[in-house]
């Protein structure tokens, strides 16, 4: 398998953490989002989105968007679970992803700020933007969790939850949110950093971090 | 069940199609966005998000975001699969309804348009915002398909494809989207304008259209 990713990209770290968790190895291939070469031809032809990160498998089909990455990921590979438990557990953990990967990620990515800079925004207020959109978006998500049973977002293992939330911190660290007061998120926080799974996902023990 | 929607909602709209195609029944909830009911308290318990849908079940657990109760209905109620074929066509049947979940509908969405006003961005310009984001996404998404099969976007039945498919549709039009390109996504519009669960999950055939 290659997965085609970029050190910096949120949605490439949730895979490669999946990809540890359950451990699997993939060929990176890197594209540098900021020098634009996820527009490349060579890479439109594999994801027409445009977008990172992508799994080419070995046949050489293509599956693009993260979480159809993780939950592909599952099915050929069920152990370690990153849906565990039954039907409603999974749709709670799904439900967390989803907050996450659809509700705040999107909404303050770098070709949303880039939009805005180029319709002329203060870079405050482009900022603002960004960290307003991750302080209410990861609020709402603690409180999603309802209590619950840690040290994981879901229980005594990390899951397709924990996977989008350590990526989103990061964001959310880069823009300066406050999230001192989310209890179980950071409890989250502090189990996967301890993780090897997520430590050697991390963006900074990439080979193309700069 | 009870299904907390809003007729307008693009995300309820996937989740009325999803129990018309399992032949379910649920009760219908409604709140209206644009006069804010969905930050009521009494709703914020349910979804601390404050966005619907939510799917209250008979013993009070609540399943929110619309992929997560698609695919809690999906594994609850398999027929017909709204993902069918093998892990890979799943894949790629999930990676098409997150290019829209994930990728189009969060950018252009009542919220982030209404942000965009509230910081004096000038009408056309929110609205040239909305189209761009919806006309991009929607040509990227018909080139995922790569040709394939019809009807429907993935064959000959309906899939959790086509229900996210619809109500973006819905949005496209509304900003004036050309989307007479697209072959393929037509085709399936075309299919799925023919179906009774798209018929009657439709924004203008619900209690509370305006």
């Amino acid at each position: 398998m290659r997965l085609h990713g970029y050190f910096r990209s949120s949605a490439a770290w949730r895979v490669r953490i999946a990809l540890n968790l359950k451990g699997l190895s993939a060929e990176h291939v890197f594209h540098h989002l900021r020098h634009g070469e996820q527009r490349a031809p060579d890479y439109l032809r594999l994801n027409p989105q445009g977008l990172l990160p992508a799994l080419e498998l070995d046949d050489g089909s293509v599956i693009t968007q993260s979480l159809a990455i993780c939950e592909w990921l599952d099915e050929n590979h069920p152990e370690p679970p990153l849906l565990p438990g039954g039907a409603l557990e999974r749709a709670r953990i799904r439900a967390f992803a989803l907050a996450i990967a659809c509700d705040i990620h999107p909404v303050q990515n770098l070709k949303v700020l880039a939009r805005l800079r180029a319709m002329s925004f203060p870079e405050e207020e482009v900022t603002g933007w960004a960290r307003t959109v991750i302080q209410d978006g990861m609020e709402a998500c603690e409180a999603l969790l309802q209590g619950g049973e840690g040290p994981f977002l879901f229980g005594g293992s990390p899951t397709l939850a924990d996977l989008c939330l350590i990526p989103q911190i990061g964001n959310a660290k880069r823009f300066g949110c406050d999230l001192s007061g989310l209890t179980r998120i950071n409890a989250a926080a502090r189990a996967c950093a301890d993780h090897p799974a997520f430590i050697a996902a991390a963006p900074e023990n990439q080979p193309d971090a700069e």
